[in-house]
C-alpha cells in the first residue's frame, strides 16, 4: 500500500475507507474495534471480505496435501466446567442480579453471598480461544484416523477477547494438528510456510506480511516454540496468527493424564501426540488486505499536489474482492435498459459471481463519480448498458486495475469475469 | 422418513445416527442440545451440512428476484446499552465475582453492593436475537437504497437462547425486510411462500414441513401477523422458523421516536418503513433434515423382521450431503493404488466436491460392511480403486440412492459428481 507516503494521517484514511466503501459501519465505535481486531458493525461489502477469507482459509487447510484435517464446531458457551476456573467470562442471568440489586437492602450479608453463589451456579463460561474445544473434542475423532498421526482439526468462529476492562470479540480461524513428539518442530516450521504462502498469495505487497520467531523469553504456558505472522499497519506490527508448538502437556491435562485416552500410532510405537497450534485472527486480516491493497494513484489532470487529485484504488486480489461486477445503466429506454441490467443481475449471482445493483441507484451521478466510488469499493469491473445495448447487445466492461475500457456483448459477461477471477486464484 | 413406523425409539435410533455417522460428537449432552435445537459439538460431517445450509440460505435471500437484500453482520455482545434493560444474558469477569467471594468476609455489605455495580458497569450483553442488531444497523444502510422501499438486512449467527434455568446457543439467519405499511401483510405472505417452498425443496417427504398462522392471542410485542414453519418430529412439531409482521413501532422505538432518521420513500410519499422478520433456526433445521431423509430399508436377505437386516440409509438432497464422493481402495498393489486415491482426491477437492478418503483407514472392511457405513454417513457416492483402475483407468461407481455399481473412468468422476449434484439443485 501507498498510503502511507502519501496522507498525513493514513490510519484515518483507512478506517474512513472502509466505511465510505460500505466495508463497515459508519461511527467512531466500529473504527475503534476495527483498528484493535475485533469484528465490528460490518457491511455487505466487509462481510463478503470476511466470509470470502474464511472460505479460502478452508479450502487451504483441507486441500494441502496428504494430510488429514477434519472440520469440527463447537460451542461458544460451555456449561459444567467450575466456573471461572480458567479466567473466562462468564454469562451469567441479568435477572438474577438486578433483582439482588433491588433486593440488597433486606438481605444480609450472607444471604447476598449465597445469593452471588446461586448465580455462579447457573452461569456458563464463554471461550476465549477455540484450542480447548479442540482438545476436549480430540478424544472423539482420534478414531477417525485409527489413532494414526498426523492429523488436525479445524475450527473457525468467535472468541471473546478483553478490551478496555471490558470484552470484545473477535473472528478466529484454527488448526490444531496432533503429530509425533519429534516431528512436531518440523510440522511448525511446515504449517509457519504454508501460512505465510497463504497470506502472500492475496496480497499485492506480499513483503508488508512477514514472519518472526517468538523470542524463549516470551514463550507463555507450556509451549516450546513459536512464531508469529506479523503484519505492517501504519499504527504500527500486529500479529495476525500465532503458531505454537505445545508439547503434549494441554492434552494431558485435559484428559486428566489418563494416557490410554489419548495414545496414537506412530508406526509401531503408542505416543502422546504432541500439538501445533495455528491460530489466525481473520478480522484483522480483513484490515490488513484493505490497507495492502489501498492505491493513491496521482490523477492526470493537470491539478496536481491537491487532495482532491488523488484517486483511491482498493485493489483487492480478485478473488478477495466483495464485488466483481457492478451494473450501471446509461442513457436509453430505462425500462428495456432496466429488464436488460436485471437479466444480467440474476445470472452472475446464479454463477457465483457477487453482483452490485448499481442501475438501482435513481441519483443521477456522472461515469468519473462512479468510477470513483467503484474505486473505492474495490469492484472489480464495471459495466454499463445503454441504448446501444438494445441495438446490438453490446456494453462497456471497465476494468478497476487497467481502468481500460472495452466492449464485450452481454452473453460474455459471466463467463469473462468467471475464467479473470478463475485465472487470479491459479496463478 | 419412515423411521417412526419401524423403531420403537425413532429418537434415539436419529440421535444416534447423527452421532455414527460423525454429525455430532459423542455423548449424551451433544444429543441433548441437539434435540433441543441448539449448537452443540459439530462433527466434520455435522460442520459440512450446516454451512451448506447456510449458504444456501444466502443464495436464496440475495437471488429472490427483483428485491434487495444486503448482508450484514454485527457483534455477538453489545456495550454501552444500559445494562440488562432488556433481560439479555450479561457477560461479567469472573475474576471480579472471585474476589468478591474471597474478600466477603472483610468487606460490608455497602461494599459488597458497590462491586457488584462495578461488575455491571464493565459488563457486555449478549444478544438473544438478529433482529435488534438489524434495527440498529438499518440507518447505516438504508441510504445504499435512496431511502426507497421495499430492502432487507440479512445476517447469520449465534444467538444466546435459555436452558433449563441456564442458557444455550442457536444458529439463526434473520432477514429483516423494511416495506411500505400497506404492503407488509402481502410481503409476509410472499417470504412465507418462499421459504416454505426452500425447505421443501431439499426434502425427501416436503409434506413433514409445513406452515402455520399464529392465533391471535399467542402473538407477542408489536406483532400484528405471525406464521411459523414447523416440522414434525418424532417428538413432535417444532419451529424450524418464525415470519412476524411487526409494523413501525419496533423501528420507532430504536431510534427513539426521531422519523427524520428512519423515513423512507414509497413512490411519492415519506412513510416509516413496516418490519416484517423473518427468523429461521438452522441447528433445528439441519436435525429436519437428518430425520425427513433417514430411510428404513429391509435388506433382501431372506433374514426379515430382524433389526439387523434393516438398511439404514441418509438419503440427504444431493445438494446438502456433506459427502458427495468416499474413495475406497480394493485389492492390488497398495502404493500404486494410493496414488492413484490421492490424485483423485485431490482433484475432487480442487473441483470443491468433498470427498472422504476412506482409503486412509486401513482397518480391513467388507465393501458390505463399508457401504453400510456410507449409506448411515448419506454419502452420495462411493467410488473403489483396485488393481483393474492401475490397467485400465476404470473404477467402481456405486450410487448411495439407486445401489447400482458403474464401471466410470477415473477422469470422468469429478465432473460426473458435479453434473449429478448441480442437476439435483436446478430440479
Amino acid at each position: 500500500a501507498c498510503l502511507s507516503e502519501e496522507d498525513p494521517d493514513p490510519t484515518r484514511a483507512l478506517l474512513q475507507l472502509c466505511v465510505d466503501g460500505h466495508y463497515v459501519a459508519p461511527g467512531q465505535v466500529h473504527s475503534d474495534l476495527l483498528q484493535r481486531g475485533m469484528c465490528c458493525n460490518y457491511g455487505p461489502l466487509g462481510l463478503e471480505l470476511k466470509t470470502t477469507l474464511l472460505e479460502q482459509w478452508w479450502r487451504s487447510v483441507k486441500r494441502s496435501r496428504s494430510t488429514q484435517v477434519f472440520g469440527i464446531s463447537t460451542p461458544l458457551q460451555t456449561h459444567h466446567r467450575t466456573s471461572g476456573e480458567e479466567g473466562d467470562p462468564l454469562v451469567v442471568d441479568v435477572k438474577i442480579l438486578n433483582q439482588l440489586l433491588l433486593d440488597a437492602e433486606e438481605l444480609s450479608k450472607a444471604q447476598i453471598i449465597q445469593r452471588i453463589q446461586t448465580l455462579l451456579r447457573l452461569s456458563t463460561s464463554l471461550r476465549t480461544n477455540l484450542l480447548q474445544g479442540a482438545l476436549e473434542q480430540y478424544s472423539s475423532w482420534v478414531e477417525l484416523v485409527n489413532r494414526r498421526l498426523p492429523f488436525g482439526l479445524a475450527e473457525s468462529g468467535l472468541s471473546v477477547q478483553p478490551l478496555d476492562g471490558s470484552r470484545g470479540e473477535a473472528t478466529h480461524t484454527s488448526l490444531v494438528w496432533f503429530c509425533s513428539p519429534q516431528s512436531s518442530s518440523q510440522w511448525l516450521d511446515h504449517w509457519t510456510r504454508l501460512r505465510l504462502r497463504w497470506w502472500r498469495k492475496f496480497a499485492l505487497a506480499p513483503s508488508e506480511f512477514s514472519s518472526r520467531d517468538v523470542p524463549e523469553k516470551e514463550l507463555q504456558g507450556c509451549a516450546s516454540r513459536g512464531v508469529k505472522i506479523v503484519y505492517s499497519f501504519p499504527w504500527g506490527q500486529e500479529t495476525l496468527e500465532n503458531l505454537w508448538s505445545l508439547g503434549d502437556s494441554e492434552l494431558l491435562q485435559t484428559y486428566d493424564g489418563v494416557r490410554a485416552k489419548i495414545q496414537c500410532r506412530d508406526g509401531r510405537k503408542l505416543v502422546i501426540p504432541h500439538v501445533v497450534s495455528v491460530v489466525s485472527n481473520m478480522d484483522r486480516g480483513m484490515m490488513a488486505y484493505m490497507h495492502n491493497s489501498l492505491q493513491l494513484l496521482k490523477k492526470h489532470d493537470g491539478k496536481q499536489k491537491l487532495y482532491q487529485s488523488q484517486r483511491k484504488v482498493l485493489k483487492l486480489h480478485p478473488v478477495l474482492a466483495p464485488v466483481k461486477v457492478a451494473l450501471e445503466m446509461g442513457r436509453g429506454a430505462t425500462l428495456e435498459l432496466r429488464q436488460v441490467c436485471e437479466g444480467l443481475l440474476q445470472e452472475l449471482l446464479e454463477a457465483g459471481v457477487s453482483a452490485w445493483p448499481g442501475y438501482m441507484d435513481t441519483t443521477s451521478s456522472s461515469m468519473e463519480q462512479l468510477n470513483t466510488k467503484y474505486d473505492q469499493m474495490g469492484v472489480l469491473f464495471t459495466v454499463v448498458i445503454d441504448d446501444k445495448t438494445l441495438e446490438s447487445g453490446l456494453l462497456q466492461v471497465r476494468s478497476r486495475d487497467s481502468t481500460v475500457r472495452e466492449l464485450k456483448h452481454v452473453s460474455e459477461v459471466t463467463g469473462f469475469v468467471r475464467r479473470y477471477v478463475r485465472g487470479a486464484h491459479n496463478m
